[in-house]
């Protein structure tokens, strides 16, 4: 098994990613190609002390910047650390492919060079949220305008990732609306209810904003916009409750005090919304394993994106999406006919 | 200036709300007018030693519960207190109108029965969010889909609201979207951030979820669907971030001592989350000043929102929102006709 890494990507690259390839080398004993430009890397390593005996480089001096165009990994960048990897994933000479670059392009990528499974419509961005109990968010920012068919895909990919990698029997799928009766929302919103509600899903409907911090579900199936803000608000009340409690503790000798008895307890709090904790976010609907690791990513955080990657070779998540894609071909395929043949009887 | 209550509304009903009432009466030398059930609302004046002679009763035993249809406050229960509540506001027989009831049929009485501003096309639910330095969120959820039109009208409200009730001067902007580029978004959000950018406010561009309580804006324009969720997440939040507190504070009797040493902190930390202190969310582009209260509302945040009635009107945030409503108006004409006159010379 071969995990290749944009050792190029996100904020601390190329240093942190390199030694995180290096770490997962050791520790899982996988095969690891890392694409990026080898004078830096090899500098890295020599200042850095890592041994790269274990892992192999692919070279290349460009880079997708984070304000580049997404289609640039496919137009004028097409020979960056980002499209060299996904273009190696696609033919085979790795099994799974982790960057911690820039989103759009590498959706735009995966899509485009790796391409989606068949009968998936569009690939979404899946991740899980902070909370006690794990909650996949599908569609974390892929897909701005969807539909019913689009929504139930992310359910069922949802489903069969939180099944493979988390050990969840059937996983329960809620579906983020303005309130819990089924006749909440847009028209879509109300179209999508009734479409999850005979899908092959254990859905247990509809959950308020409120409601998803209190594990009311596993897979949490929203449009790519509401997910967007609804992730990077959970990471700014994150970081607004922690400010102010840094603040509570520093007001007076007690209270800066009782800051040292709970100093490790809210380390833990820091973690639970560290992203490194997590891993990274898998693009489910791609047609081989594709992570996007945190633009802060570290070396720990990389090392968990390889494990989640081999975890997800290993698991088959993509030959049972695409089990489940097919059966969504099949049915949309009747439909369509016995549409046809209605038309032609009237 | 007589304030109307709807004192059958909400979690506390009646109880607390009449307290609120005659709180607010003797506090702030207000006529105060209750709609509800008399014989109840006697019992519990006798019960709980409340002096009514302050305050006027306007008798009815229909109540519109949450689950009521929307609509049925101009239908089947027309006469419920929500509806003669409403009905006193539009005949001049009040100023202002507060009920902690059911949202949809709130927002659905004030447009039928108290009308639109001339040139809003939607009322919108406005909420200040619990945070350091108030955001005024709109909207919180009475339209789920809009228009660039809507967004702009939205956009002019709410900092009118800010600026008169908060005494903020040219209260800045923000457009809820998935990234702080004028390019991101639904082709919507593009549209509208365009849009924005002429119109007569103080607009700084999209705002990111993670900003939301870091004080980038003093009014945050949102559609009604992600505005619902906004609210609730952060409800959800709080409260997520409040249990999990309590669990690191009771682990061990050194914990548990820093949680006394901390006891009041905690307390105001909850109140930052408490609806109470917020008051009431304003029904923005109605004709006349209705509030809605909290479903959880005390007597306290009944007495809040009674106030905060009394500023909406002594402030003239009507007259002022009907103002930019005329100029709206205006421009639309003026450009239909610009249309229309260039079709005809097609």
């Amino acid at each position: 098994m071969r995990v290749i890494i944009d050792v190029m990507s996100g904020d601390n690259a190329p240093a942190e990613l390199l030694l995180g390839a290096v770490l997962a080398a050791t520790e899982y004993k996988v095969d690891i190609t890392v694409v990026g430009n080898r004078q830096i890397i090899d500098q890295i390593a020599k200042e850095k002390n890592i041994n790269l005996e274990k892992i192999a480089v692919v070279d290349t001096d460009i880079v997708i910047n984070m304000d580049d165009p997404a289609l640039s990994v496919v137009r004028d960048k097409s020979g960056s650390s980002m499209s060299i990897g996904l273009k190696m994933l696609a033919n085979g000479e790795g099994d799974a492919f982790v960057s911690a670059g820039n989103t759009g392009a590498l959706l735009a990528g995966a899509t485009l060079i790796v391409r989606r499974i068949k009968g998936i419509q569009r690939a979404a961005i899946a991740t899980v949220l902070p909370f006690n109990s794990p909650v996949l968010l599908i569609d974390a920012g892929a897909n701005l305008v969807v539909t019913e068919d689009i929504f139930e895909q992310f359910a069922v990919m949802g489903s069969v990732y939180m099944e493979k990698l988390y050990g969840i029997k059937e996983p329960r799928v809620g579906l983020l609306n303005n309130g819990t009766e089924s006749t909440k929302g847009t028209p879509l919103m109300v179209e999508t209810h009734k479409r999850l509600t005979t899908s092959p899903v254990n859905f247990v409907g509809n959950v308020e904003g409120k409601e998803i911090p209190f594990d009311v579900c596993d897979v949490l199936v929203t449009d790519g916009f509401t997910g967007n803000v609804v992730l990077k608000l959970i990471e700014g009340m994150g970081g607004f409750m922690m400010t102010t409690l840094k603040g509570m503790f520093m007001q007076n000798p007690l209270t800066k005090l009782s800051s040292l008895v709970m100093k490790e307890k809210l380390k833990g709090l820091k973690r639970e919304f560290d992203a490194s904790e997590h891993g990274g976010a898998p693009l489910l609907g791609i047609s081989k394993p594709v992570i996007k690791a945190h633009g802060s990513s570290d070396a720990k955080a990389i090392k968990n994106a390889v494990r989640q990657a081999m975890n997800f070779i290993n698991n088959g998540v993509m030959y049972e999406i695409a089990r489940h894609a097919m059966e969504f071909s099949d049915k949309r395929a009747n439909q369509n006919s016995a549409e046809k043949s209605t038309q032609e009887n009237d």
